[in-house]
């Protein structure tokens, strides 16, 4: 089980790409490149959640997995990201270690970092922020926000706005900046600027998938930036 | 500027080998395999911090990416893990960008997935652990702990103990299971599980480099893991 990263095929790891060099059979979700996957000899099963008529349960998708491993084969399981955040890997990684099949995991790119590279904005700054969190922005009714100096939400571009709103009711300061990368790590990924205030006026949002990250480190770096040279 | 990742060369992503490959000088620092660099032609110059005896300010880094870059060469700045998250990246990119040097940043794996995935412990589960907050425990006094489900505390080996006790003092359970794993992603990774209160009594702490992971997600996983197979 190995993360494909955030969508760029050049931030595979060399060790996703050799597991994709000798598998038999690949199990990916949600990659936008998936056309990538044609330059290697694998079979490839979608069972991914975004594209409507393909959608597969999580136990169809377990299964799968098993029924390929006990027919010999040198199965792939290649998720978006890391397989260890905001996937389900440890459910399918629990399901086929009780089954006695022999998983290894291999770390991908998130795409908390991909989008920090886009956006240029360091996730940590010394004397701006010391802590990082992350969260999923997709249900806000259990969402508990943790009072770390960059947020970066993951799965939160339907909620930008009332994302905002909740964390100025939670005492978050409404100048608080915050970036909106769309596309992280691709070619055509776009960069956002607000403040937790602007964002809930604004007309121009970005749509999914997108990840914000919020938090004064966002601003420091570019008010950095556009320091005169000397 | 590019992530290394957190030392085993297999988690190096396709575009920092790249960049490796066609860079004329390579920065570096505390890479436990650096012999890895001695495949490549580039110059390489050590500007880590944990040798002693080569410790290079953060004003001289600075000055000696610029002027390697001025000389027109073609600079790869490789640092462990990710180039934005607990390291000085940002500054040597604010740095050189303000001097009109143009920098590409490539993310890296974190240390964080690297030692989940050698726990086996999933930095985030359905029902188990919806948030997920990376700090640095290097200075105990300047830390603020965010109340995310899973906490990951990087160099943090000398304060294991006293981390731990400030925890519980701020209202973390005592029982609260957590692996703490060192030289995450070699092949002489090492791990160890305790609670937040059995590990103030430990005789059994392992020494730096390590990475810790809190939270009930590291008690699940190991609990479904050791289930009769089916």
């Amino acid at each position: 089980m190995a993360g494909f990263g955030p969508g760029n095929p050049e931030l595979l790891t060399l060790k996703a790409l050799s597991a994709l060099q000798q598998a038999d059979a690949v199990f990916y979700d949600n990659l936008l490149d998936a056309s990538y996957l044609d330059n290697y000899k694998a079979e490839k099963v979608y069972v991914g959640k975004r594209r409507g008529n393909h959608a597969y349960s999580q136990a169809e998708i377990n299964n799968m997995l098993l029924e390929a491993a006990l027919e010999g084969k040198n199965v792939l399981r290649l998720k978006g990201g890391d397989p260890l955040i905001f996937g389900r890997g440890i459910e399918e990684y629990n399901f086929l270690a009780e089954r006695n099949v022999e998983v290894e995991l291999v770390p991908g790119i998130s795409s908390a970092m991909a989008a920090a590279a886009d956006a240029l904005v360091s996730l940590t700054a010394r004397g701006v922020s010391s802590s990082l969190a992350f969260v999923s922005g997709h249900d806000l009714d259990k969402l508990i926000i943790p009072r770390a100096d960059t947020l970066v939400v993951y799965m939160g571009a339907s909620n930008q706005k009332p994302l905002a709103k909740i964390m100025i009711e939670q005492g978050w300061d409404e100048a608080t900046p915050l970036v909106v990368v769309r596309n992280a790590s691709y070619k055509d990924a776009e960069t956002r600027r607000y403040t937790l205030r602007s964002i809930q006026e604004s007309m121009n949002l970005l749509p999914s998938p997108a990840i914000m990250i919020i938090g004064w480190t966002a601003a420091e770096t570019s008010q950095q930036l556009i320091k005169p040279a000397v």
